[in-house]
């Protein structure tokens, strides 16, 4: 039996960014393996039976795998850079929460699953969740296994690499069938739980929201001899793209939109770059409000490009409605957890796209300082300790 | 005997880059190594003695290597997705120019070389003319090992991997006296030789020209959770600033600023960045005006970078002055080439680190389109086939 901390403190060391600070583990990159690794020995250490099914997602079985049961995970891949609890808290938590319900000589019901998805970020392959979605069928077979990582391989070649056949991977009816209730434990990520107050809080939506590809196409030059009225250079319309980005976004309340990743085609500094590539996250809780933003950004951008003498493309890699997580089963959970807050979240989850399909809940455990995806994340020994014992608290009821 | 398109033609597929165009020859990669080992190849030929010296330099002489040679030539490595000729043109010209010599019975009263510069573009570690720095002493020895490729490889690292030994790199002053007159062919970057009119022209001067690094800091975050109005995206500041660098230099007659390379730490789509890194690369022909355009560019980066909450840092990774090529060589080639313009350019070369040391000249070869550092950079066959003739006109001219 180990606390959720002592589980996390395991793995500290897997993954650590010597560059970024922090932790990156994108899916199916070594230190992801061995975490995966990682989670199989746990669970089999704890007797669950563990299975990774057709799209990688791994299942560790407390009781006989059979339609109807609960379910609780989250994922073991991060964010270039990331934080340490972004995914494995909830990983870890479902791990000490088996613990607890042993302690407490539980005899489960009905059988309980700890699952691990792959490539909740979307940090290698551009489509957050894919795990899930494939599992949903929520993103299309073809669009997933031609998906590429920044390397140039596909979708398909990497989880041929990872012992799984692209012919089998897709919707999983039969896998579906087997969530009767799915809840997963997540850090908050944002500043919803203050200091002082309740470390839990159950989830009530998640934003929607969406990733978008702007590729400014201009003419690429020798910095040193193109006059600057002779220029056509993508990256000034898209610095323009970027400040129009921010404004479209800061006058609409709710609105978060973001450019994160950008890159400029061939990117030597010596060179007017050729074409500039950047991605834009956007998020709003109304699905028509985000489509307006994306809508008046494309504007901005056609005219910031074309007085630039650049023309640019904007293609949606993948948007997620605006959830609600299920009402009844969330209830039940604040049931559980009293005092616990009742929160949105901007940040998407597997939880949100499964809640598509099946009863979904989330449990957020407090970020003092709201920071996520950065080195900074951070969550207190003693408020992961309590998430595990609410994590606990909630199986042991729903059971 | 091989013409200098015969020569091009042979290395045409030799670092093409699939994914920007072009060619992407890196010093010391593999294609620029088997451009390397192509040219010494060609020398041996031709029956000319090579030698690397200990900074990389190639040398292939025609005659006893003694001190006040004749020496042409010109770098193998490019830009990521530059052009066949930025380069190239040079290093085959300077063949081709041997073999005219030879069949016009020329027999050199003084010996005669031909060199290759390693990193001439700094695309790799980030110092342009890093070989012709080395042997004259223009950079720190100390700073040139230090100096790291994108993959974290110092220059010691990579050197010592290509056979050369770190603690013999540096000043060469028994190479440098070897060099009686330095004259580099070179693929024009402007359009300073229209169509119709003559193919090649006499360099007069190279713009003052540098490189610096810009670092804005910010509050790394995630881009769902995080209100507009709680971020410090570094992101948004560079974007200010690469407006503020276009507005400066377009203010500024002559000068040339550009932002071609820029990398967002740590590059999620999800992530609010908590750094941005971007490359400056300014010019002017009057130092004076580029300081000054660099210090109104780090005032309007230091505003915009505290508008949004960040910081900014500022570092010279290079600077190269205004350079005269000289004079008296000059006006000989000048004489040697009747009717050939005489151009000023805004590249920078080895011949203009050479000037600082030796007397240097240059010839430029028509770039009817003026694109350069580009997979469109063009020169056609008849004109270069006119530089390698102009080469060789001036190198028996000057023997």
């Amino acid at each position: 039996m180990e606390t959720v901390n002592q589980l996390l403190d395991s793995i500290k060391d897997v993954g650590r960014d010597a560059v970024r600070g922090g932790y990156s583990r994108a899916v199916y990159s070594t230190p992801e393996l061995d975490l995966r690794q990682w989670f199989i020995e746990q669970a089999e250490q704890r007797g669950l039976a563990v299975e990774t099914d057709r799209n990688g997602i791994i299942w560790a079985w407390w009781g006989k795998p059979q339609d109807g049961a609960l379910v609780t995970g989250s994922h073991l891949d991060s964010v270039p850079g990331g934080g340490a609890f972004d995914g494995p808290l909830g990983v870890a938590s479902a791990l000490a929460a088996v613990d607890i319900l042993k302690a407490r000589g539980v005899q489960p019901p009905r059988p309980l699953a700890i699952t691990v998805f792959p490539e909740e970020e979307g940090s290698r392959f551009g489509v957050a969740c894919l795990g899930s979605r494939l599992l949903t069928g929520a993103i299309g077979v073809d669009k997933a296994l031609n998906l590429r990582d920044a390397g140039g391989d596909t979708f398909a070649d990497v989880a041929r690499a990872n012992d799984l056949d692209p012919r089998h991977i897709g919707p999983d009816p039969e896998a579906l069938a087997r969530i009767g209730d799915f809840v997963e434990l997540h850090v908050e990520q944002g500043k919803g739980l203050g200091n002082g107050g309740p470390a839990v809080a159950v989830g009530s939506s998640i934003l929607g929201h969406g990733r978008w590809k702007l590729s400014v196409h201009g003419q690429g030059n020798h910095a040193g001899t193109t006059l600057m009225a002779d220029r056509s250079d993508p990256m000034v319309a898209a610095a323009q793209i970027i400040l129009a980005v921010r404004g479209a976004a800061a006058k609409q309340p709710d609105a978060r939109a973001t450019v994160g990743r950008l890159t400029p085609v061939p990117g030597g500094t010596n060179v007017i770059a050729s074409r500039v590539d950047l991605w834009l996250d956007a998020r709003h809780p109304d699905d028509a409000v985000t489509a307006q933003l994306i809508e008046a950004i494309y504007r901005a951008a056609t005219e910031a490009a074309a007085g630039e003498g650049c023309t640019v493309t904007l293609t949606e890699e993948s948007y997620s409605d605006t959830v609600h997580f299920d009402p009844s089963l969330s209830q039940r959970i604040s049931g559980l957890l009293p005092g616990a807050p009742v929160l949105a979240t901007g940040a998407g989850h597997d939880a949100g796209v499964l809640a598509g399909y099946v009863p979904s809940a989330m449990v957020f455990v407090r970020n003092p300082s709201g920071i996520s995806h950065s080195p900074e994340e951070y969550v207190a020994d003693e408020d992961a300790a309590t998430g595990a014992v609410a994590l606990a608290d909630v199986l042991e009821g729903l059971l």
